[in-house]
């Protein structure tokens, strides 16, 4: 059925149901719903999605563990699949295409950061893929756990055709997180890079920091997890646990990405750094985490954050796996089983990445 | 009276006594000692003190507040003064030359860091210029409250005869400390820097951003600093318990050196930064700051620490100072008075470095 509604600025905008899978609650379970997506404009691309990783912002986001989250909320930020539809301004897709969408489907693109590409850092705030305000019709952002999504041209991904199109899902947020700090702190040959936490985003640190040309360390709590590692790509693997294997690389590493979202000691890995070395946190633990003046300022080291990355890097990102044959180790799931993955992704039970096979839900 | 010691290596060295002042506890005043030091060596420079700058460090050393302090233990790391005497293979220094001597006396000019003029950051420890090793006559280095210091040529600096001698002491230690961070991360024209705490640390790094160009915006506690900081050349003063003021430069800040060393909430600073931007710590809380992960991630902002600075980038420092005509502020002091400073100086009562004139020391 078609509706039409109001965007932001006035104008009469038509839209038609989709079918969606989201939540109506915080403590409520996912289930199907319908949400309403926008037809496309002059400079929109229709996607009907065909794969949608699922990322541990969607299960926050779905539990509103960040607060702000309005409801419904359909998740969803790891989004491939194919063009239904283009509007008459697009220039870049054309019906049949691949196309992936990740965590951001617009932006300001007038402050600093837009026009240096690093929309994830937009000063008037980005438009997230769901949960945020959608200008086109007024309503809130509904994310990949759908039929389809209409994108406005310069949010819309190309997808390198010799990659598994359901394990290119994750490289939309997973890939790309980790892929952009480690191009900014200039990884590649000869230096030594510490991952620490092997999951969904640890493990595509491992591939991407290796393909890159550097040495890769492991950081691992778990035993079970060494041999993983090791077929991952890793150099070496440390038992985070083991106070005598920590001292390894102590002084030794010019670069750590922390992919670790629990608590956790954070000097133990700052003393591994060399003089001006970084580490850079990916995972946002919700406590504070401490930090020992002295382990940042004996070896002027830093500790710094890193956001996904901007619309050009993420492709670039997208070129850079097609190129080194580079996607995610991941486990496909019908979107009726996404309330149970969600309770495995709170267990670290998933090697390593879910990833919903859209036709499950066309088809439910 | 001369003594003949063993060094580290096996040979004999001549020594002399010389008077100092120190301390032989951690709970003991500070009060008039004899030293040994070396007669000079071929690569040697011997300096009369004629000044030494008072340092944070200075307490914390004598008071064991680090641990690891050896005892007698005599403080001083901003030693200036006119050179006696000079080894045979001397080149750079003659007698009668001005003088300096920072924190530290050698290192081992052979790993990585050395050859890159990073003795601060020497892989196998530099020697500082008290409370380390001494590897010449096998004792503990002893500081600048002392008569005169004898220090190998490449640990010597030479000091712009244009400057005001007294005030030119604290630049060993508070300048090249402040200086090092302002100059390695680009500190310059269109660049916005935060200086918080206005102490000896941060008035210097007033005043070297300004010089060096740079927009200053002064943090302080105190109301009664707000005057003088804008008379050193801040462009703007925020009281810092005002979380009004505090809102100006949010997301507004290239650079911010922190030079408070006593507990202070990082987090609100973290947010002063624009993408990308740094705080650095040169001051050194005892107990580890929180940092919240979200504060670094979503700017791509870093927490970073800076140790004092090289000796080639430490002579880039007092030259700059010379051709800008930067001096410390200073209080000057004579060195009976050193104990009643100590205690003046946990208080933050000193505008804002205090000074031994070491006359009183030879006439005392």
């Amino acid at each position: 059925m078609e509706v039409i509604t109001s965007s932001d600025d006035g104008g009469a905008v038509r839209t038609k149901e989709v079918k969606a899978f989201g939540t109506a609650a915080a403590d409520a379970n996912l289930q199907q719903m319908s949400i309403r997506r926008r037809e496309f404009q002059v400079q929109d691309v229709e996607i009907e999605i065909l794969y949608c990783g699922v990322c541990h912002s969607d299960l926050h986001t779905a539990r509103n563990e960040w607060h702000g989250t309005k409801y419904p909320c359909v998740p969803g930020h790891e989004i491939v699949g194919k063009v239904t539809g283009v509007g008459g301004e697009v220039t870049k897709f054309k019906v049949g295409d691949l196309a992936a969408v990740g965590c951001m489907v617009d932006s300001c693109h007038d402050c600093d950061y837009c026009k240096e590409g690093l929309e994830q850092f937009c000063a008037a705030g980005n438009i997230q893929t769901y949960n945020s305000h959608d200008k086109y019709i007024g309503a809130e952002t509904y994310g990949g756990y759908s039929e389809s999504i209409v994108v406005t041209e310069d949010f819309v991904l190309r997808v390198p055709e010799n990659l598994d199109l359901p394990a290119t899902a994750p490289l939309l947020c997973a890939g790309i997180t980790t892929y952009s700090p480690l191009k900014h702190w200039n990884v590649g040959p000869g230096v030594k890079v510490g991952v620490v936490g092997l999951g969904g985003l640890g493990h595509m640190a491992v591939k991407i920091a290796k393909a890159m040309g550097a040495e890769v360390v492991v950081y691992t709590t778990s035993p079970s997890k060494v041999e993983d590692a090791r077929k991952l790509g890793a150099d070496d693997v440390v038992l985070s646990k083991d106070k005598e294997q920590m001292k390894r690389y102590k002084g030794k590493l010019h670069f750590i990405i922390d992919a670790v979202s629990a608590q956790h000691d954070i000097n133990s890995y700052l003393k591994l750094l060399r003089v001006d070395g970084s580490l850079v946190l990916v995972g946002a633990p919700e406590h504070p985490l401490p930090v020992a003046a002295f382990n940042v300022i004996t070896h002027r080291r830093t500790l710094a954050g890193s956001s996904i990355g901007g619309i050009k890097e993420t492709q670039e990102m997208l070129d850079f796996c097609g190129k080194h044959n580079i996607v995610s180790d991941i486990e496909m799931i019908d979107i009726n089983q996404i309330n149970e993955a969600y309770e495995r992704l709170l267990k670290g039970d998933v090697k390593y990445r879910f990833v919903i096979d859209m036709q499950s839900l066309k088809s439910g």
